[in-house]
C-alpha cells in the first residue's frame, strides 16, 4: 500500500521540505518569490476512498513556505481550481494583501509583505466556506526564522487535518501530512538522543480542538514558535483549529513510538504514527 | 439590515459599555451597587430567525459590570423572568452569594461580596439546566481593575456566544455580544497604533471550546486578566466554555480585518466581525 | 442511593487512596512492585443504568500509582478480562515496555521501568480500539513526586470520564472518579484556610475537551505537574483528553461550593460534585 500512499505526492519528502523560494534582488532589497497554485486533485485516502481534494502546489498541507524574518516576502499565486481560492496568512501585513478577497479560476495574484514576526505561521484559502475550502486540502505552514537561527536539529512539519468525505460537516478520515496512516506504515526514522524540532499545525475543521501527544517521552513547548525558550514541558498539549507550535525533544532510547492526537477517536481513523529511533 | 440588529439593543453600544455601578457610603465604607433584571426578550437574530431569548437588563450579554479590587460590590437582583433564575458570580465570595439558589419568578435577592481578585471575572444564571439557562442568554461579564489601573486604551468587550434555536443541544447561530455578523456588517472602528484592549469571554455551549483569532495581528495574551503582564503572544487562543482573558493589540496598517473562531464553522455561523483601523 | 453508589467501589475512599506499591531490595536496588488486575465488573452508574465496565483493580479510574522520581518501579499486570489489553504509561521508559502489544485474556506481563520525570502521569489500556477501552474505564493515574516532596496539603485525585452506554461513539454519562453525581450527594470535606492539591486527570473521549472549574475560588496551576511553582492563577482550565495538571487552592470561607467542567452538558451529565468547607 505504500504505492496507494504515494499516488499524489510522498508524505516522507514533505516532512522534512522546505520551500526557501527564489531569492531576487531588486532596488536594493532582496526578495524571497514564491510560486503556489492551486488545483483540483484526486488523491486516494486509502484503499476504498478517493477524495477530490482541492490543493496548493499538488500537496496536502502546500508546501512548507520559509523565510527569515525581515525578509521581503512575494507569493505568485495561480489559481487552476475550477473557482474562486485565496491565500490569507496569518502574521502582519497590511489589509490589500490579507487573502480574503477570492482569486478567480483562471487568475492570478500576488501577495507581497515583510516576513514578520517569527513564529510558525501557516496560509490557508479564506473563501467562503472556509470550512468547506479548508478541508478540502487548502493549507499550508509558513516558518518565519527568528533572526539568529535555531540550534541544529532533525527539523519536521507535522499538519493534523480532517477530511469531510460526505459533505455532512463532520469528518471520516484524519491525517497527519495528507494520509491517513502513512507514518504508522512508515514510521519516521531519527536517532537516539538526537534533538528532534516538530513543527505542529492542527488545521482540522469541525472538531473544535485536538491534541498532540508523543509516546514514551515529553516536549519542549515553544508556543507559536514566537519564544527562543520553551515555556513549558507536556506529552499532550491542547491545539484548537488553526493553532500550531514548536516540540522539541530527543530519545533516550530506541525504538518504535505512536504520536497522535488523544482523543482517540481521531487517531484511529487516520491522525497517527510512528517514530523509529535508531541508534546513533 | 441595521435596524433589524439593533431591535433589542445595540451592539456598537454595548462593546464599550461598562456599569460602574452607583457609589454609596454605608457605616464608612463604599459600597458600588448594581440593578440587574432578568426578563425574557424576543430577539431577532436575522430576518429569518427571531429567539425567545433569556436576558439580564434586556441585552445579550448582560450589562458589564465593572469595580477595582477591594471595592463592596452589591448587586439587587430581581427576577422577571416568568420562572427561577440566579446570578453566580466567578471570584471569591462566600457560599450564601454564589449564586447557585433559585431565585423564583416576581422575587428580588441581594448578592454582595468583596471584589477579588481583580480579573476579568464573570456571572451566569445556575439554574439547571444550565446549558439552557446559560445558551438563552444569561450571562455577563464582571470586571475587577487592580489597584492601579491599567495603561490606557481603548477598551472593548467582546461575548461569544450560541444559540440553539431547535433545542436539540446543539448551536445553529453564534454571535459576538448577540447579535450574528453585527461587527461584519459593522465594522469596529479603531485607530492605527493605538493601543486596544480587549475583554473576551466564550459563553457558547455545547461546543466544548473555541478559539479567538485576530486576521493579520498578534495580541499580547493576560490569562483570565490576572496578570499586570502579558504572559504570551499569538493570534489564535484556545477558550474553553467560560474562559476570558485580556487580548493587547494595536494595528501597525490601515484597514478592514477580520476576527472570528478559527472553528470556521462557528464564524461561518455568526461568530465573526471586523476592525476597521482608521489613520491616527 | 449511597449504597447503589458503593456496589463496585467508593469514591470517597478512592480520593485520597494512593498506592505505593510494594517496596522490595534486589541486587541493591530499591524496586517499588505494583499488581494490577483487568477484570469485567458491572457497575451501576445510577438507579437505571448498570454498565459493563472494564477495569483495573475494580475501580474506576484504577489505583493510583505513585512513586518518587529514580523510583525503579515493576508493575505485574495480569489479564483476567475476557480479551486483550494492555498498560501504557506516560512517562519516559523504552519501547518494550510502552504497553501497546496486547496481553492476551489469562494472560500476564511485567512492565519495569524508572519513574521519570516527576509529575502528574497516567496509564491506561492501549489496545485498538482505545476510545472503546479507555470509555469502558480502562485509566489510571500515576504519580511521580518530585525529589524534595511538595508542602504538606490535603491531596486528592480527580479523573473525569465519560460513559458511552450505547456505543454510539458519543457520552450519556460522566463521572469524576467512576461515580455520576457523586460528590454531589456526599460533598467533599475540606477545612477552610487549608492548602488542597487536587491531581486532576481528563480522560473524557468523544468529547476533545472538558475544562475544569471551581466555585466562588481561583487555583493555582502547576502544569502536568512538572514544576515545582505554579505557572497562573485561573477558575477554569481547558484540558484535552489524557491532559493533567495540579491545581492548588484554599477556601476563605465555610459553606458548599460546586466544582465541574463549565462545558455545563458534561455536568448536568455527571460530572459535577461539591467541595464542603468546614470551619478550621
Ligand atoms: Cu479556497
Ligand atoms: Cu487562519
Ligand atoms: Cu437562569
Ligand atoms: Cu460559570
Ligand atoms: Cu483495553
Ligand atoms: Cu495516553
Ligand atoms: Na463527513
Ligand atoms: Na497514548
Ligand atoms: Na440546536
Ligand atoms: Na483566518
Ligand atoms: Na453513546
Ligand atoms: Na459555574
Ligand atoms: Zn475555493
Ligand atoms: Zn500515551
Ligand atoms: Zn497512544
Ligand atoms: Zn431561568
Ligand atoms: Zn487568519
Ligand atoms: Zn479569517
Ligand atoms: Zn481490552
Ligand atoms: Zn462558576
Ligand atoms: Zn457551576
Amino acid at each position: 500500500d505504500a504505492s496507494t500512499a504515494n499516488n499524489l505526492f510522498n508524505p516522507m519528502h514533505l516532512l522534512r521540505d522546505f520551500d526557501y523560494g527564489t531569492l531576487k534582488q531588486e532596488n536594493g532589497r532582496t526578495i524571497r518569490e514564491f510560486k503556489v497554485t492551486a488545483t483540483n486533485s484526486l488523491i486516494e485516502l486509502n484503499n476504498v476512498v478517493s477524495f477530490n481534494a482541492w490543493t496548493f502546489n499538488n500537496r496536502i498541507p502546500g508546501p512548507t513556505l520559509r523565510a527569515k524574518q525581515g525578509d521581503r516576502i512575494r507569493i505568485i499565486f495561480e489559481n487552476k481550481g475550477g473557482h474562486s481560492h485565496s491565500m490569507h496568512f496569518h502574521g502582519i501585513h497590511p489589509a490589500n494583501v490579507d487573502g480574503v478577497r477570492p482569486v478567480t479560476n483562471g487568475k492570478s495574484t500576488i501577495y507581497e509583505f515583510d516576513a514578520e514576526p517569527y513564529g510558525v505561521q501557516l496560509y490557508h484559502c479564506h473563501i467562503e466556506p472556509v470550512t468547506r475550502h479548508i478541508s478540502k486540502g487548502l493549507y499550508g505552514m509558513f516558518i518565519i526564522d527568528p533572526p539568529q537561527p535555531r540550534p541544529p536539529a532533525d527539523e519536521m512539519v507535522l499538519v493534523m487535518g480532517g477530511y469531510d468525505i460526505n459533505d455532512d460537516d463532520r469528518n471520516e478520515l484524519y491525517a497527519f501530512n495528507g494520509y491517513p496512516e502513512y507514518y504508522s506504515r512508515n514510521p519516521i526514522r531519527i536517532y537516539q538522543n538526537q534533538l528532534v524540532r516538530l513543527y505542529v499545525l492542527n488545521m482540522i475543521e469541525f472538531d473544535v480542538a485536538a491534541t498532540f501527544h508523543l509516546h514514551a517521552n515529553f516536549f519542549q513547548v515553544y508556543p507559536t514558535g514566537m519564544t527562543l525558550k520553551p515555556t513549558h514541558e507536556t506529552d499532550v498539549i491542547t491545539m484548537g483549529t488553526a493553532q500550531r507550535h514548536i516540540l522539541e525533544f530527543s530519545y533516550k532510547y530506541t525504538g518504535k513510538y505512536m504520536f497522535h492526537p488523544h482523543q482517540d477517536f481521531i487517531a484511529e481513523h487516520g491522525c497517527i504514527g510512528e517514530f523509529e529511533v535508531l541508534p546513533q
